[in-house]
């Protein structure tokens, strides 16, 4: 049998990771993974779906390459090269996860891996055994039962990145991060889009102000909203879909040729042995403590199997605590209040704290602040006028509670924010931070600016 | 005579930026301008560059529509359309601040204003007097007495945004921010593009692996680069310019049809009645204290014509700095080892502070950490693979000394690093600061790893 001082149950950007800082560490360590390294974020997530935004975006400048003082005949995309410049992309992904593999000298178990008492995992009848066991086996497409999917006309995010033909009109369920990432991507290619969200607003965590500006975006570049609205029924019995949409006004059947259900998602916890362990989970999760210890010693779960915001860079961020633990190095435990939050459609988003509503609710007595791109030099030479950045301050003692940006770029800009709060900054300090101009992310100093009524630019 | 508690010599963005804080500040403010308002950076610097290079953008992705699964028959420029927008995003922009005037209402005096003893401005043959009078009349391109300007032949930055014809051969004479800019932008527009350097190395203030990757860039998209390289002369007599390049090799000479000379700038402050007053100028500035004032009191100099960094943000910083302390508000000093700079060609480019050379040379003990977007899974996703961060510790403290930036969008992405080091942050508390994954930004996080033996995706 063979022993390792850690193995981590699968390979997605929780485990790959965890398994590299592991070995750094000097640990022994080996990885299982039933599928391709790289899990869902490199493979069918994170990146395939940004290789495809950015052929959107492109396609978008194509199309509008007049605004630029540019011209084009006939600008055209092929789908298919479309999606397989994003599966290139994802490939040479998980090729990469492999060389890093090789390089740090982690054994890479190939197979559907189940957990033993006594620490032990066992894969394809053999059982291997380590002082730790990291669970990193993530999560999956949430299946609603009114949407059953059947991968053909129902599909989940993995089909809608590999579709073989173009559908011509599409229902997108759900409008958190996946669901409009994939409107903005089959509107922008030609397709119909309709997103059906069940609360009131799209992007439904975001701050409002930022849910409002996607849905005046999104509306202008003909993509159909209906919130406060749910699929209560989907016939797939003819041609194409014909999906039972209920909103307040009454029942409405809408027709497409494709239904992407994008309501959640559901983890990957189920014939890996927890039971068999003794492990204990909670509506869907593995719970842990703030080092990722389960119940039972020497196993520990990480990523979206736990009840941390289900992110690649959450799960990412918690593998290397876990590991550096086990090390006994000093740790200071994740603060989940401080994480960011990205959405790649255009105009972008990106977000870290608490909303505006959120910092009411916990009775914060707020200043917020906020900066139009419409009135950046360089949002006007860039032709990016959409969004804002919106900053909320603690009045009393001046604390960073929330930043929320929508617009060309934001998701590059946020980190400002998530350092500056780690590193408990006040609303005065952001000002005296000289942005460089012209920038984008000037619209932070100006937004922070505002909050203290010394808002140039407005 | 109009007496006002300030007034601002100049409406650059040190000058417009800050008499609108003067006014926030309850001051009657006037402001002086003999040509258009917003000064060069608006009209004719940072914003309508920043526009030229959007189109130049735009039209990469034109022509190379293919490599995102994109089709295009006949991708062409209008240069002309190329620079009419750019006049028309600068137009909308001196609006604005014009808007900002009389919003935050601000006496704009058209008009060349020269100052008097006893706190006054003549502009047209008329007195103006102020208990402050805030002297910001900027710069304007230095010419060389071996390459002096002609407006036709042999331009400064002003001519080349605005060039009636597009010329087929260009020789662009300096390679700070200006220079690499107006390079990239004709070589994308179809011009023949060579780079006269007098320094070994191109983007000489910038970190020496930045200036390289750039070189390296740049040579792959055709433009030619000759550093530790001279113009002794320039022939203007016959159809286009033949410039005598010296260089180790020896003396070579290069035709072309427009020499853009871009090796710096040289302060407006003649004529403006500094000797009159008796303020004191050394090497080409404005001598002021930390607050801006001159050595005659009542009389203050910002932005480009003291000794600081010429650039917008730090004028506009300088300007609020200033009329801060003359409301006697609790101000600080500005910290110029904390200045991000930006050049935005492409690849961007974008630092703050000690590049590892000067960090060397200072004394420190150093742990340097690099990551070149190469290994980014956003960059492989949005085909922005050129490019890399750089981050340099000091070994024995943490402190954050520099961060050198090269790739696509890093002009936005400096902020982190400027408010970071405002914070005194550690490497440790930016490698733990939670960054969005898949973003460029991971980048910065990544390089902190590599410098402290952790990087992850190496």
């Amino acid at each position: 049998m063979s022993k390792y001082d850690i193995i981590v149950l699968g390979s997605g950007p929780g485990g790959y990771v965890t398994a590299i800082r592991a070995s750094q560490l000097g640990f022994k360590t080996a990885i299982v993974e039933k599928e391709s390294l790289g899990g869902v974020c490199l493979n069918w997530g994170c990146i395939p779906t940004k290789a495809l935004l950015k052929s959107a975006q492109v396609f978008e400048y194509l199309k509008h390459a007049e605004d630029y003082g540019l011209s084009v005949k006939e600008a055209d995309k092929d789908f298919d090269a479309v999606v397989k410049r994003s599966r290139g992309v994802a490939e040479g992904m998980s090729k990469g996860v492999q060389f890093l593999m090789k390089k740090n000298k982690i054994d890479v178990i190939e197979g559907f891996g189940k957990l033993k008492p006594g620490k032990k995992v066992e894969v394809d009848g053999k059982d291997y055994s380590a002082d730790h066991i990291i669970i990193a086996t993530g999560a999956r497409s949430r299946e609603l039962p009114s949407l059953p999917q059947d991968g053909e006309k129902v599909i989940g995010y993995r089909e809608a990145m590999t579709l073989k033909k173009q559908p011509k009109k599409m229902i997108v369920v759900g409008s958190g991060a996946i669901g409009v990432e994939f409107a903005y991507f089959y509107n922008s290619m030609g397709t119909d889009v309709t997103i059906v969200e069940y609360l009131p607003n799209v992007v439904p965590v975001e701050d409002e102000d930022v849910s409002k500006q996607l849905e005046r975006s999104f509306k202008k570049n003909g993509i159909k909203i209906m919130t406060s609205a749910e699929v209560t029924n989907v016939d797939t019995s003819g041609k194409g879909v014909k999906a039972t949409v209920k909103t307040k006004k009454g029942e409405e059947v809408l027709e497409a040729d494709v239904v992407l259900s994008a309501v959640g998602i559901k983890t990957n916890i189920e014939n890996i042995g927890l039971e068999d362990v003794g492990i204990v989970v909670d509506r869907d999760k593995i719970l842990v403590n703030d080092y990722y210890q389960t119940n039972i010693p020497g196993y520990y779960a990480i990523g979206d199997v736990t009840p941390g915001q289900a992110l690649a860079h959450v799960a990412s961020a918690e593998g290397i605590l876990c590991v550096e633990k086990i090390a006994n190095m000093h740790v200071e435990a994740l603060d989940y209040g401080n994480i960011p939050g990205c959405t790649y459609c255009s105009p972008e988003i990106a977000s870290v704290g608490l909303t505006e509503k959120a910092a009411k609710e916990e009775g914060y007595d707020i200043k917020v602040g906020k900066f139009p791109f419409s009135a950046s030099g360089k949002a006007s030479a860039g032709g990016n006028k959409d969004g804002f950045v919106k900053v909320i301050f603690d009045a009393k003692y001046g604390e960073w509670l929330g930043c929320h940006m929508i617009g060309a770029g934001v998701t590059d800009m946020i980190a400002e924010a998530v350092l500056g709060r780690k590193l408990e900054t006040t609303g005065h300090e952001v000002l005296k931070a000289v942005h460089p101009h012209p920038t984008m992310s000037e619209a932070v100093m100006e937004a922070v600016a505002d909050a203290y009524d010394e808002v140039i630019h407005l």
